[in-house]
């Protein structure tokens, strides 16, 4: 793992190791905004509160003899792929892979929500992690704080799963163990990791997380307004080549990677080795899974002449969303998704 | 005036000079985000657009020729007195005088409004200032932004201002010529400047002055959440004797200043000068007038014992609010209305 800050611990996969559609836990990014929290779980419950019908409080036995379901889900951190932004902008400097695909066992959200009964006022669900510190810059709220973020209510009951086991496994401590959300086609700060817990609540949380960070800017009548950052938007990354990887002239050369979107299928990658100048079908391999990303490869026959060269892959998804060739300043430092050039050299 | 920004100009007034209940406009604090903008008169135009049944266009001689309304109306500037703040904080260094009281004169936004006819789905007016210019520090959106910023229907409704003229005479460049808006009780943010456009919209309005500017926090179930500035705390200032003033003793000394509230009247003005071990009550001078500033004076026996004081002034409105003693950090670096320490020195 590339260790793109120590502590806390903000570990990346090395997007060029690649390989099945699983990212093995071992090789799943890490991004922690506070040290890994203490939890003792024989202690430890789940708490549902707020506008409900009636608080409940939650064991992990008791979690674990609800109903389970088992879904797969790509995560990506919504500042995957910050290191291609010029000028450098602020945060962690993720090159690739700051994005994995796992299988993640658990309870819906809805269950508990149902369990608690939500009040007909009810518009959001806060999720709130155990994990806590201060926030260094201005604007920031005064002294510690919880990671928290909300859903809209209509998302709450829909897909999003609590999750214990990662992979057929517990989760393990940096991964949230014991409980965390997973939160389909959301970027990466929706997934509450070390979920302690849940508030149903009649007004909109315009918590920190989804505020001042994990927004964006969107241009309305009247100026640009504030948006919290939601879904996944649609992207394809190159594993291989990597970055000012060495190619041998007029051979063949495996290039592939992946792609992903939000509530949408990838219908086709498409590749460019020449900058953006042409771009030619990729084949998509495996199955299409909902909510996880897609395998894809090209066969690339390699050009006589030596030279840089600038690879670029885009994808495009079955609500037409096509993958953008620039970069909207007015996403900050977020949802990077247009094509990332990966330069090689063919020598 | 103090110069605490060249350009921008962004000017303060002495507090010490305090004398009438109403500022003089050369007294009067400047605070700009931008330059001054470049306004043609003849072909300006205010624009009101949006969720209206019929946009409309209005010169100033045709708001001119409406029923005009003169209204008092103190503002303060949401940073005024940071520098008393400790550590530190970001932001223009306003001592005491970033605060005033004029008479303005100009038409009810609810009079345009109703020419309009605003939608029964509105929710918010967006007020649109002319001063432009690119925002440094990010979050920030891209590219250059006009100053703006939103008010409920309600308060749009109710009691703001569009105001040409300024203590009787048509507004200077720097409060906002030709016309600006007036929003009585909230801090000065609000009242936007060089206004050109008033939009009607359905959908509340998260710019950036309203957002990652000009919002503090507040504790909720789930933890801090964002909240914009709007209403004036309740607050005094005390004019004389200014910082480090030196103080004769065993003589008597005219302690005087002004205090105001949002929304109520100010019933009492107490005043310490002992650094908030005792308190006594001081005599609110003139007349009673909504939204404006109430003066009040006290008569002090200065000790015969040499050494430094703290003086402290403490205001109570109609609606029970207390000025506090302490500062709540959660407000960043706005909303100072804690009891501020003036230091003076008997000898």
């Amino acid at each position: 793992m590339i260790i793109r800050e120590k502590e806390p611990a903000n570990l990346e996969m090395p997007f060029a190791q690649l390989e099945g559609a699983i990212t093995p836990v071992a090789q799943f990014y890490v991004r922690s905004h506070f040290p890994v929290p203490q939890i003792d779980t024989r202690a430890w419950q789940l708490k549902i509160e707020g506008a409900v019908g009636r608080p409940i409080d939650l064991s992990l036995d008791e979690l674990r003899l609800m109903p389970p379901k088992t879904i797969q889900a790509t995560i990506e951190c919504a500042g995957n792929s910050r290191l291609f932004l010029l000028p450098k902008v602020k945060g962690v400097q993720w090159e690739l892979g700051a994005v994995g695909n796992a299988e993640w066992t658990g309870v819906p959200l809805r269950t508990v929500l149902e369990k608690a009964g939500c009040a007909t006022w009810a518009c959001e669900v806060i999720l709130e992690g155990a994990d806590h510190g201060t926030i260094a810059e201005p604007p920031r709220p005064a002294g510690e704080v919880l990671f928290a973020r909300s859903l809209p209510l209509e998302k709450a009951m829909d897909d999003v799963l609590l999750a214990y086991e990662m992979n057929g496994a517990p989760l393990t401590p940096s991964h949230g163990y014991p409980l965390r959300a997973v939160v389909p086609g959301w970027y990466g700060m929706a997934s509450i990791k070390w979920l302690g817990r849940i508030i149903v609540t009649a007004e909109p949380f315009l918590g920190y997380y989804q505020s001042v960070d994990y927004a964006s800017w969107e241009q309305r009548d009247g100026g640009p307004v504030l948006v919290q950052l939601r879904e996944m938007q649609v992207k394809a990354q190159i594993a291989q080549p990597s970055m000012h990887e060495i190619i041998p002239p007029g051979e063949t050369c495996r290039v592939h990677g992946a792609a992903w979107s939000s509530g949408a299928e990838i219908t086709k990658v498409e590749l460019s080795t020449d900058g953006g100048e042409s771009w030619q079908l990729t084949t998509l391999t495996g199955e299409s899974v909902a909510n996880a990303w897609r395998l894809w490869e090209f066969t690339w026959k390699t050009p006589a002449a030596l030279g840089p060269r600038t690879l670029l892959a885009r994808a495009t998804d079955s609500a037409g969303r096509i993958q953008p060739e620039t970069r909207d300043a007015n996403r900050g430092s977020y949802m990077i998704n247009h094509c990332l050039p990966i330069e090689v050299e063919v020598r």
